[in-house]
């Protein structure tokens, strides 16, 4: 079995945690911002310097490719994403891009002998958080998303200066060209390494987590609508204060899920108030509803409850839509195997588990043999600023990554 | 008794409408924007046009004068604002400017003996949408508010650009001397005609508001602060939702308010959620709460109930803080009777009444005599494009307008 440099791990993290480095700890490193533009250069410097050929696609995706010994064989690609949320923490997405780079730097400096050319991929916007939705350039590659819808997508914060993905795309400067795309063709396996971003690993002192597939999900947003009046002449009895309205059926949304079967998660976490000023009454909120589960019949109860939302809260109307949904994907089983076997040679703990969040590696499923690892997140904590991995686990995920990359190429 | 011209306030109230129309009916026009500068330039014209002097003071209050016919002695100020709300009315503010600039016309114009100075006054900042607090600028001439605190006010929203007050109104080029803030020595009066905001004087049939005073008020900030976890991941059970905490609050607040006086208005009108992603828990939400009542013991019941709020709710800390509090204002009884005889010497149907809303007159009665006149608002709606006073309803307000000053000129 190989292992790779614990010391070039621990100077990846402390190199990439400070692209984006938000003064509290974690970061804020929007896709195709300045902060991810100078971290997809290091990427690229490193790259190089392993004699890598570096391409990117139409949608940015950048994919760094060393050689293999044996011609016309199809690549084995190891990546996952360099863009954050806001205040988000330094491992998530951006270890799988290291665990990419270390595994390829470790073969080229141990002379590992591989048949197969290996790429190192960063995907671009996985988050979506300025530019939604989630998973966007990989769904679009993929056939799961229209490139133009993508383009078009509105920033939805300050940061994005009013300009569309499409905009910020092209004056990025790693716009590239649709044959570099991954295809079933050139590439023949793609393996993500990401950290858990949930409390199980730890809670059950395991070293890795071994996935086989992501639970199904949908999101809704769902709306209230009241009227707008001074807040300081319009009696309570007259008011319809979208607001209260939410509140309401924020409260409802958990009194009738807390119903269903007990693993299953859902979150408020996005809220849109009109016009947001004290002195006014709010007419109009929205706010996001998530709610994911492996087992797409409690899903369908799930979404039950939402349609049975009462069309009226404190006066005001509600109204819901959905605003995207996946099925639950399933990880190619012989992959799952590899990385189950890897883990069990380098003597490390390890689990079956489904990865509750969305990933690239599930839109790269559709179109090729994929599978991802998971390693531990303290406290179960992540999307946030105290997110962490220690050295030691990040080390053992990324050994586990290497020896089912190299496991693969044997094939 | 002296009429003003209707056609001069229609062509006025079409005018100003267009400085920051939003395309749905109503205006967004922040105070120091380009379209507050736009409207202020208009005013500037049309004073000018009639001869007056047009000054600004420090914090870029306008004021355009007219000379009266005997020297020595102060001026009489009527005016009110012309910033406005994100998506409000055409008439908050504005049409008192209106109001000013339509009473000196017609004196200039019907050639109307008068002794004092008249000055039609722009207040900067009323509604402190951008840079809070609202009555900046009256409040800081008035020393309610401290000027380097004010110049410091952060912009609240992304058309700010990050800039503060003091930034933007240097960047103005209407910042003038702080020797031309109004002032008990060269001013005797301000007389400030605003539309109710409310539904009162339309459900009680009355043409004019004559306004004894302004209603107590006290905005208070509650904070709920949780963990922020990762949507798919984190078991229901482990969740520290701060928007569950923050709707748990807002219930909670209703319920409890709603035991007191039936006439107190109370409103949470400005959330602010942390990350605000859809994909992650929320950890830190912010709520303002508004609260207005004319009598004091109300008020301080309503205090009371805030300071009762649970400590937790949802696992989640809830703190509060106060933002801020006026105590009621009483305006000077012998203006308050010149308005009201001027309404009846007129023909208008009139009744007392208090503000709910803040005002500029509020304040400058710290420094000297000062009043209002409210006319009515359809609906009662304002803060929202839907705010509508008809034509009538404005000339009959600002008749009583010139001849309140006219009174007031003769005492």
């Amino acid at each position: 079995m190989y292992q790779c440099s614990k010391a070039g791990i621990k100077d990846k993290i402390e190199t990439f945690s400070r692209f984006g480095a938000a003064g509290r700890g974690g970061i804020t490193r929007f896709s195709l911002s300045a902060e991810a533009i100078a971290a997809r250069k290091e990427f690229a410097k490193r790259m190089a310097a392993i004699g890598a050929e570096i391409i990117t696609d139409d949608m940015a995706n950048m994919y760094a490719t060393i050689a293999g010994s044996e011609a016309g064989l199809p690549r084995i690609a190891t990546g996952s994403h360099a863009d954050s949320v806001r205040n988000g923490g330094n491992y998530d997405g951006i270890l799988g891009v290291i665990s990419a780079m270390e595994t390829l730097e470790t073969i080229v400096r141990e002379k590992i002998p591989h048949r197969h050319p290996l790429t190192a991929v960063i995907w671009t916007n996985e988050e979506g958080s300025l530019y939604p939705p989630a998973m966007m350039s990989s769904g679009v590659i993929c056939g799961k998303f229209d490139k133009a819808a993508a383009l078009a997508s509105k920033g939805v914060s300050p940061e994005a200066e009013g300009r569309t993905f499409g905009e910020a795309l092209a004056a990025s400067g790693f716009a590239g060209d649709e044959k570099n795309r991954l295809n079933p063709e050139e590439y023949c396996a793609m393996l993500e390494l990401h950290i858990e971003q949930g409390p199980v690993l730890e809670a059950e002192k395991k070293q890795i987590g071994v996935v086989d597939g992501v639970v199904g999900m949908f999101n809704y947003r769902i709306q209230t609508r009241g009227q707008a009046d001074h807040a300081g002449t319009t009696p309570m009895s007259f008011r319809k204060d979208a607001l209260l309205a939410a509140a309401s059926a924020i409260k409802w949304i958990h009194a009738e899920m807390d119903t269903l079967p007990r693993d299953i998660v859902y979150t408020t976490g996005e809220i849109k108030l009109h016009p947001n000023v004290h002195t006014v009454i709010p007419d109009e909120v929205e706010f996001s509803l998530d709610v994911r589960h492996w087992d797409p019949a409690v899903l369908a109860k799930a979404l039950e409850t939402i349609q049975k939302i009462p069309s009226e809260f404190d006066k005001c109307a509600v109204t819901y839509r959905e605003a995207w949904s996946r099925k639950r994907c399933e990880f190619d089983r012989e992959l799952v195997a590899l990385v189950e076997r890897s883990a069990g040679e380098l003597g490390y703990s390890s689990m079956l588990m489904h990865s509750g969040p969305g990933h690239d590696a599930q839109y790269v499923s559709d179109m090729l043999p994929a599978t991802m690892i998971f390693v531990p997140s303290k406290d179960g904590h992540s999307h946030c600023e105290e997110e962490f991995t220690s050295l030691d686990e990040a080390w053992a995920g990324i050994n586990v990554a290497l020896n089912t990359i190299l496991a693969i190429d044997k094939k």
